[in-house]
């Protein structure tokens, strides 16, 4: 008998006391492992999860969080052969490994470096700009994120062992919440291999990361209010879930990631002889092939202009003709099995559905030729393209989780959207046209069916990822049938996890409650110029208030002839008097700016590296020729960098005039060292 | 008889052919008016909103939509006495129905607002910055909001028959949605005036809005997957709802605010005679009588220090003596009644439930004086605080609907936040506290658990708008028992009503797509300078190609000493040698910026009117002495104003070297006159 997998849970590997249930190899049959989670002790493992690997994990910044996620990353990736040979027994291929093995780790990493360029090193995220609730400015409102108190649970499907836990792990673990995994039982042995190595790194927090293996049980009955469960699966198990009660009344957010009719629409203007017909088919060959078909993003509707319809079907039939089927392991092998015999019962149930409107075109439903592989023990299914009698309505309703797709006909852009339309919603679209306006006109028609629309033209092909990848920096999840939930999108995935907060409060309260420095609030003016503060010892509302400095109309003169820039409105008089904004001569923004640095900085080498950049400016009141300006400079923002010897300092710049009033607002970002320059 | 409430459904007036139910005057018992909707075509209006008034909507542009907002309010403004007299019938004294009337109508105005500074001129969004996808920069994924075809649904509660229309039609509107209004019936009569005034005025398109007095019977069954209801009222009814099929099974999205049972904090650092304790017992009290306690963001629990809990209820007490009770057409009267007999019945319910853990300690069961009043057919109650024995439960999971608030005590501030959260996810709390430190560590603890905290303190007293007002500009909602919902928050309620997508696509065309020129997709340069165009002939992608200037040391030292910033990197050879970003003298990042203007800048008066800001500058590649740049200017994105001569347009601007690498990237934000000046 083989192995019976573990779960992990409240800090130690489990072990069911019965045998459990064999996981058999997709193309051989053989026994791969067992599995079971009787006995498993649910409630402890969420008490683990919020008394444990929460507040370890909300201790750390964001920052700190995705450095361990790029640890994590760097570890699996020195075992990825070991999963790789693992990955064969579900029926991958080694190009469908890829997807899932390198697809996971690689969303660790996208996460790990999204974490630190998009997100604070603190543990809050501000939401928006500040809002003014009052005249005075003594009132002021500011979203702000902050992480639940809960745990995140994940109930995945069977068919991406690895990436599907990484997808919901990785924004999980970066937003504080500590994970219980519960994979699809069929490839679970792969999936408890890569927890087992994440464990035995040690780099995550004890409780950080917790699995059943086996069933899930009535785990949901421990969840609460601050708890989520993230669900990829079918639309039946997905109702049972929203049906629960501390879904429906305890508060528990579900997320749902079901069923999804997705299409792909070749455009009206695109010719047999467009590079753009060969990208089509080439990418509805993929989906069908790529993990045999066993993907929520793959393409189940083939939809075409009527009068190119014949056209497609051939070149389907020609490519599908060069897909061998067969046992993974031969690597001559296109297309490896499915899953599980059971899930090739359920496949063939789906093409019977569809043969009520639908005709067989290309591929044999009794079964075509294997490349080494056992037909009786082995799950293999030849791809198969159907075509759909117009008015069909089982295309849009029967999802084959398999290599099939349906071939639909529109006449008018029009149709095609309804056709989209008619999946009530799905994951992805994908439109292959080389023209602006059917580009314009499809996706903004599909867009709010679906959560990916991909354009596929000559000009992006060799870049594309393709209809069937969810990327990790844009959203993953639909709208209706495809669960309304979504998931990957960076830093939107994080946000999903954390509570949105209005805070009202003064400036000076804000400020603390933020740590980022609100317009209001005091500044501290002291002796020492900032500059002159190392990143340790600046603080937020450290203000420089500069000396003042009349602006000469020579100034401005020698400025246009300086730079070249000689606007009409600071070198013409009587043009620049027409101006409707300005009514006569004005400084350049420009010179204002450039100005005010020279009012500002304090030039000795110092702690201040550099000035890298200025966001938001706006130039607010015109400085004509005899005003004086005067700058106040405050640190607004101090972001340490973890993995270098300086941090970024944001300051607050404003520029005012003679009479007080604001002339520029802006902020000026620096690079800082952590510590003086030695003397 | 009184009046029988009309229906507005698909078009026309709709009148029930039965008697319908009286409303009573919740002070006289007076019939006001009586309800019915028997033999409304619920899913004639479902189709009358998707076929009409959603196109209708979508085809305007959010500047257009809020402009039919911002008319919609000054119309209803003009009816403001008209509804306050109505109003004064649900029970409301004068400032009650400031809150829902003028806040019901400021909302418009604030959205109005809202939707042309932060909105664009257009009819999608693009959310975030533009993801590159492959490294050649061929393939780039950008997200984007669109318009869902379906119709708003909102279900409300009685207790604001104005503002809870309002906060839920402005950004369903604004999203281009149109909606049915289903108002809670006691109250039913003000709302369908106000509908009748917007519906006359002939402002919205036909479609946008309808309305359902009396039930809305099977209204959820018409409902599919771009459909949406958002309800304010119970969690029972609330848990119907979520048992729909339609939303379990059919992608009905479900937004609610239901029970919460908000608190409000007193800070451990207050003492009695400090200006918090004041502000903290006014707001109390102003909670416990503004609509009579009937509003779900009142302050049902009152957490206060054990140390000074006696000196509270005190304070209470003494206040409350002071409120007069009675029927609201007497000017002195402080507090009107409940909106009905059956709602005090409900009340008073609550508050036998609560004296199971709790005592009376301000206030008489048995209602005290009315000022001006029928105590028998009006609604009367008189405010009651209740003091919780240590480990009460009740005072966590009650809702008394009314004037009714109970004083809990802590020791610590980790219980302060612990009883809060007992809750189980609230609207808002508030805090009552001076110390920064008290603020941070209570803010971030009630984050989590509330849609919204309010800090009071001495500094944001005068302008703080109190515990109970939803601002249109912050997010109302909240988690867990609080329904999971989230409504204003200024553009958050719009996207909240739009679905995102993520689109990927060459450069070329996803500037078709989203109408704003991408990184990467064609630049078109022509003879003519695009300064010489105006707002109409300027098109996305119009570029200007720079001259190029060398930059000379005279330069860079000429400007350090004309700007008189002589920062070291750009004075002192040797320092700025050691200097580890530069490794030497560099040109200052704003000498770039200015010969840069001076570069692409054509000065002649023409449409260009000014240069009103810079965003996102980053300084790429240090400028040296001898480099040499020139410019890139490329029109991104074209902003026209409804209301001005002029509009908005947003340049990308390259500064490059002679190495072909980025000095600087930034976006140039120009006003441009729609047409060319006369000659």
């Amino acid at each position: 008998m083989s192995t019976l997998l573990e779960s992990y849970a409240a800090g130690r590997w489990f072990r069911a006391a019965d045998e459990g249930d064999p996981l058999l190899d997709a193309a051989t049959g053989e026994e791969v492992a067992r599995i079971s989670s009787r006995g498993l002790d649910l409630g402890a493992m969420v008490r683990h999860a919020k008394e444990t690997g929460g507040p370890a994990l909300r201790a750390l910044t964001f920052h700190q969080r995705a450095s361990l996620l790029k640890a994590v990353a760097k570890h699996l990736g020195a075992s990825r052969d070991e999963f790789g040979a693992l990955s064969t027994r579900t029926g991958a291929t080694v190009r469908d490994t890829a997807v899932d093995v390198d697809g996971g780790i690689g969303t660790l990493f996208s996460f790990a470096s999204k974490g630190v360029r998009e997100l604070p090193n603190d543990t809050i995220v501000l939401d928006g700009g500040l809002e003014r609730l009052g005249k005075q400015g003594t009132f002021v409102g500011q979203h702000i994120y902050t992480s639940r108190p809960g745990v995140a649970v994940q109930i995945n499907a069977f068919n991406f062992p690895v990436w599907g836990m990484i997808e919901k792990l990785a924004p999980a673990l970066l937003a504080g919440l500590p994970t219980i995994v519960k994979p699809g039982s069929q490839t679970a042995y792969l999936t408890e291999l890569v927890v087992r190595r994440i464990i035995e790194s040690g780099i995550l927090p004890e409780g950080a990361l917790q699995l059943i293996c086996g069933s899930a049980g009535s785990l949901l009955d421990e969840l609460t209010v601050q708890d989520s469960v993230a669900f990829t699966g079918s639309a039946h198990t997905a109702g049972i879930l929203r049906r629960h009660p501390n879904v429906i009344d305890g508060g528990v957010r579900l997320g749902v990631e079901a069923d999804s009719l997705n299409c792909s629409i070749l455009g009206p203007d695109v010719r047999v002889d467009d590079p753009e017909f060969d990208l089509f088919v080439k990418g509805v060959i993929a989906e069908m092939t790529v993990k045999a078909g066993q993907k929520c993003t793959a393409i189940r509707r083939v939809i075409v202009p009527s009068s190119i319809a014949g056209a497609v079907v051939d070149a389907l039939a020609a490519k599908l003709a060069r897909i061998t089927v067969g046992d993974p392991r031969n690597p001559d092998v296109r297309m490896g099995a499915l899953a599980s015999l059971g899930q090739r019962d359920e496949v063939r149930k789906a093409i019977e559905a569809l043969r009520a409107s639908s005709e067989v075109v290309v591929g044999d439903l009794d079964g075509g030729a294997l490349l080494d592989g056992d037909s009786e023990r082995g799950a293999f299914l030849t791809p198969l393209v159907l075509r759909a009698t117009p008015g069909a309505v089982e295309p849009h309703n029967v999802e084959p989780f398999g290599p099939v797709s349906t071939v639909l006909t529109y006449d008018g852009l029009d149709e095609a959207v309804a056709l989209a339309a008619r999946g009530k919603g799905s994951l992805v679209a994908s439109v292959a046209t080389h023209d602006p306006d059917v580009a314009r006109t499809v996706v903004l028609g599909l867009a709010p069916w679906h959560g990916r629309v991909l354009l596929l033209d000559r000009d992006d092909a060799k870049e594309s990822t393709g209809h069937g990848s969810p990327l990790p920096m844009l959203v993953h999840g639909g709208p209706g049938r495809a669960g309304g939930g979504e998931e990957l999108g960076g830093v939107r995935a994080v946000l999903h996890h954390l509570q949105r907060t209005a805070i009202q409060a003064s400036p000076d309260l804000m400020t603390a409650v933020t740590g980022q420095w609100t317009t209001g609030a005091a500044r501290r003016e002291e002796a020492v110029h900032p500059f002159r503060k190392s990143l340790a010892e600046l603080r937020v509302g450290d203000t420089i208030r500069s000396a003042t400095r009349t602006v000469s109309l020579a100034d401005i003169e020698h400025f246009a002839e300086f730079t070249g820039d000689t606007f009409y409105a600071h070198t013409d008089p009587e043009a620049a008097a027409r101006n409707p904004l300005f009514g006569g001569i004005v400084a350049h923004g420009y010179l204002v700016v450039s100005l005010a640095a020279g009012l500002f900085v304090d030039p000795a080498p110092g702690p201040v590296l550099a000035n890298y950049g200025v966001d938001d400016l706006r130039f607010l009141t015109p400085v004509k020729a005899g005003d004086t300006i005067g700058v106040t400079l405050t640190v607004k923002q101090i972001k340490p960098r973890n993995s270098a010897d300086y941090g970024e300092v944001r300051w607050d710049a404003l520029v005012t005039n003679q009479d007080g009033s604001p002339v520029a607002t802006y902020d000026v970002l620096t690079l800082v060292a952590k510590t003086l320059p030695a003397a």
